[in-house]
């Protein structure tokens, strides 16, 4: 079995959560497409990435990105690293060769995620943005129904993704500040929400709304409200807050369409809410528990109704990754490419400027050049 | 006893609900404030109204409302005329002395419904605008719990009113006609997603959205989407639609609080969702099934976990309407005035403004002359 | 319209939900099929069932329920008294030539129930048991999909009742008196599992169980448990408790077969879940709010979606008598008849039998003489 | 860091669940009690162990059981094979020294149960009956609330488990057959009600029920049905089927106590309902989503909110073997020992004796000699 060496930049809660897809895809996903093998990780504090790379078994630690972009036995550059580093390393992996994978936000910014997927892209090597919940059993299975015309036309899409630990002003991480993450909910959750919504219903045309920060001093946003039109000529509404007490990863949305709805909770993955105009008397949404044989990813798992949880649907990301790197498919349109983290940034960034100029705010897209 | 005449301008979906309300009051509510005695109806269809005389025990039908302000034997006048009809008749009854309550929304716009409050301001009678919602148990739960302060400081409210049953252009109704109705699912929706946000989360100040036609012909909005602003900090999303597909009478908000969390769905009235963050392990919402004896407006039902309809609510409000003219409380806080009709109309004409104008739209209150 | 007089025995609980649900017939149910005149009300306190009297506009109250039974105006005895009550009153109003209504359970035990239907069949009057939660549009519809043999061959059937008032030691009522009630648990909860049971599922034809009480000097049964078998070859458990805690009016029941499966709750009583193994990839209970035009009742009510109470189920089993009265259909199969009541009894019987003897008890059922 | 070297019984369904949990208790418990070191497989299919042993490497694989058992480098022998390969291998391995996990049910009978439970405690290894429900995170905390008194004294345990995957007359597996399999849903389901209603409400002192057959020539039961009793007078009911259409992995159970009341669904594994009489207005089920900091195994995973799966449930019971083995910690109470196989048995006898005999059946327990 052909084998790929795996670079992580990263260690904390996404590293362990990336180790362990890969890890698991080794046997999980049976035969892999590539065997993971883990070569290098990295980050800033020696004695904790040292730790790390005993733990999940990498085969050498750094504190130096650097050396994992010069490793020629590493092929698949993963860069979990807060969202200030990933420009830079993600750009010089690519260029070293490298297929890369890059931690949601792409870039503190659209303009940063445009240079991140121009030059990427640039190289030829396969990209991939970690926008891991089209990877939920639910969403796959949302996306197939929709792709099959079964809810017709899409009429709304809301979504918001509810979270509540950022009422705490004595908490610090780097996720507040400025110059590390770009931006607080926004490029943490909002961006999530900006993704599924146009994975399911397609581009995002204006933006009307604005960030809220509660806490003062806190120098990122909390909160993110926004009215928002798709090019299908869907409406509806975006949220992302840390201030939704009570909801600890409540990412919830809705789809409604002329033939049919759909409905989601990240705090239960493993069900999607289905309804039908199907003329069926007993009209109602249908809980349906998305694990069985035929549905996504579900081969790799267990018999029906055996749910799996939220790390597992890293297992999927990075298996689809080494798949279309192993040339059996293509990373879009079902991976997030650069060019989706690019865009998500691009509405995002619109969110902000409505905020600030109190405008709705046209949402525009550049291309390669 | 005392009696009160009562006095009804419509007779079909709402007429059933009121004249239904009015006669449970006199002896669910055990024992009234003041007996109702149902005098007159009036209606356009001759024929219609005779029978609903007949059906509910009015004494007299007729199909000039003005028969019931010149009436003497009766002492509030209940407008649940369509939206064209609320002015004329409501100002003129209440001219005539008649204590008065209008549907919602009170008028087509914000400047008709200055209009009505003010002059029936002007009378001294007593005014309520028919706001049920307000009088679901659930719903006046969650506003005494909040009065606790049990949910501490409000930073989030997000409202919805999603209906399924205007995805079809062969209906025709006088809710589609703008000189009729105002507007679509925007005085009809959106005014009780307005006003709940009002009566649990305090005032708006700025909303940023638009409302939105879906069907080529229809003259009136089919869905509301904004993003809002209240007085107090909160942020938050005001979504109102007649096409979301499945979803019937689907009245959800949420609230979130540096303290609490309240969550409702209008499909399940008879629940409130409730989040404390009191440092239990076992952390969680709860399903309140709002039947206790210590509960809102249960010392007139049944005993605990025997549910009540959506019908119910209007026996509570008009039994609030009748203790308020009997001189035992106040229509505010509890129902809504017609200043809380008006100021709804100031929110949703501002969604309607910043449609038109892509801006983000202050909202502003005028105050009686 | 013709009218028919009612006399009522019983004010309290009951009295308040038949005379209600009388009076609503007489509008809700337009037109109705007899119209109920209220003329006698019966009870054993002076004073309250005077007052009862004048709250729902009875013409005459009395302590003696032998003088509604003389009185040749009224058509229909609607008894509501204690179980102890319900034999000679009921049986003395039939061969008056009075229709009947009885509620459950029907005796206090089976010989009681046989008796009192035995004697009360032979008059020829129309006798229903008031078992109302087959009223509930939910449960209709559930039997009407088993009727079109949407669940295919019936597997199980798991019900149970569940409350949790029991658990006091200082409460007393009649219903824990074994002269008045007969019965605790059993004859209160247990007998609308039975009938609810045999209403959807078919006969049952063994159980092994017993009665339980959990409190020291309570003298009657706090709690029934009991595994059943049904003629059908269905297998299930049935349970009624007072000592549930946190479940208020917890009549949860769930039928498979073999091509579908419903469940419900009737603290929810306005929802039915619906499985069909139809070979939708989207596998699932439906959720399906009980309210469309086309569901059992609905055309009494409201717009789709706008839900029913608890009470509102006495309107529909009213209602059914009336129209059985007034020739338009019949008792059975929808209302259940003394019958029914009868084999509740003995089903019930069987379950204490079991519990005495220790042995799995065959329920045999007499035919009349 | 200390190894310990498994040998597994078994590579089909469970091999594959314990092989991950293995794998994962390497580094996502860190660090480990002991480190698993993959070291034999063995399964009577050479080509299938042999390609088992690849994917999850293991050293090597053999179709001898015997090889395990003599391997001097296996500390731990983990017997997932079909029931009627329980007996002999366990007891042989423990004999060699080893200590054993054995999955349920542990023997095929009571008989056979006790037998492996005697000869096994009599070398002195640890032993474990893999009921691996009782590391749910959900159970785990109930157990906990219970151990605190917060339920009060136990009312009612009310249990089943509801599949539906039996009612296909093609299928055959070994479970359908009675030499391999000793029971039907009997040994495969009930016996997890069994176990959890011990763990949770204490032993059972009698059953009246009795096991079923649904479809013609099928050797073993379909579904099991049962009324029980607890030595601490709590009362309630069993259930496990096979035919639950619609049910996937449903094990559902709920427990009441004198002060709180617990609820659970294995389909919804991450969350546990939980009621309090605390004299809260706002009184209701609190759903616990079980992901805190401070709830069961949590440490071991991601941030609040973010839920596992079913497959995880191995890792926490297989790493508490480890600990007892590393002496850390006892299997008991937390962990199932064969003892508990035992009793588990005893009470699934007990059941097919009612079902035969048409009597209530006491539970009886043998002590070692």
């Amino acid at each position: 079995m052909a084998e790929i060496g795996i670079g992580l930049l990263g260690y904390a809660f996404m590293g362990k959560a990336h180790s362990n897809a890969f890890k698991k895809i080794a046997y999980m996903t049976w035969p892999p497409p590539l065997e993971p093998k883990l070569v290098g990780i990295a980050g800033r504090n020696t004695e904790a990435v040292g730790e790390a790379a005993e733990r999940y078994g990498f085969e050498y630690a750094t504190d130096d990105w650097r050396r994992l972009v010069a490793d020629e036995s590493i092929g698949l550059f993963d860069n979990l690293g807060p969202n200030a580093l990933h420009a830079e390393p993600t750009i010089a992996a690519a260029e070293a060769g490298k297929h890369v994978v890059c931690e949601k936000p792409l870039g503190r910014d659209a303009a940063e995620s445009y240079e991140i997927w121009q030059r990427v892209a640039a190289t030829g090597v396969k990209h991939m943005c970690a926008f891991n919940y089209r990877f939920v059993p639910a969403v796959r299975l949302a996306r197939e129904l929709i792709d099959a015309g079964e809810l017709g036309e899409i009429r709304h899409f809301r979504g918001r993704y509810l979270q509540d630990w950022g009422d705490d002003a004595s908490l610090d991480t780097w996720r507040f500040h400025p110059d590390e993450a770009g931006s607080g909910a926004l490029g943490d959750l909002a961006t999530h929400v900006v993704d599924l919504a146009r994975y399911l219903a397609g581009e995002i045309t204006t933006v009307s709304g604005f960030a809220k920060t509660f806490l003062p001093g806190r120098q990122v946003d909390d909160a993110v409200e926004a009215a928002v039109e798709f090019s299908s000529g869907a409406v509806g509404t975006l949220e992302a807050t840390r201030f939704a007490l009570g909801r600890r990863n409540a990412f919830q949305w809705e789809i409604n369409g002329s033939q049919g709805s759909l409905a989601f909770d990240m705090e239960r993955l493993n069900e999607l809410q289905v309804f039908r105009a199907d003329g069926d008397r007993a009209r109602g949404f249908k809980t349906v528990l998305v694990s069985e044989t035929n549905h996504p990813f579900w081969e790799h798992w267990w018999p029906p109704g055996h749910i799996i949880g939220w790390g597992d649907t890293f297992v999927h990301e990075l298996h689809h990754m080494l798949r279309a790197i192993a040339g059996d498919s293509e990373v879009a349109p079902h991976g997030a490419t650069f060019e989706d983290g690019y865009r998500a940034a691009e509405v995002c960034d619109a969110i902000v400027r409505s905020g600030q100029s109190g405008a709705r705010e046209q949402v525009t897209f550049r291309a390669l050049p």
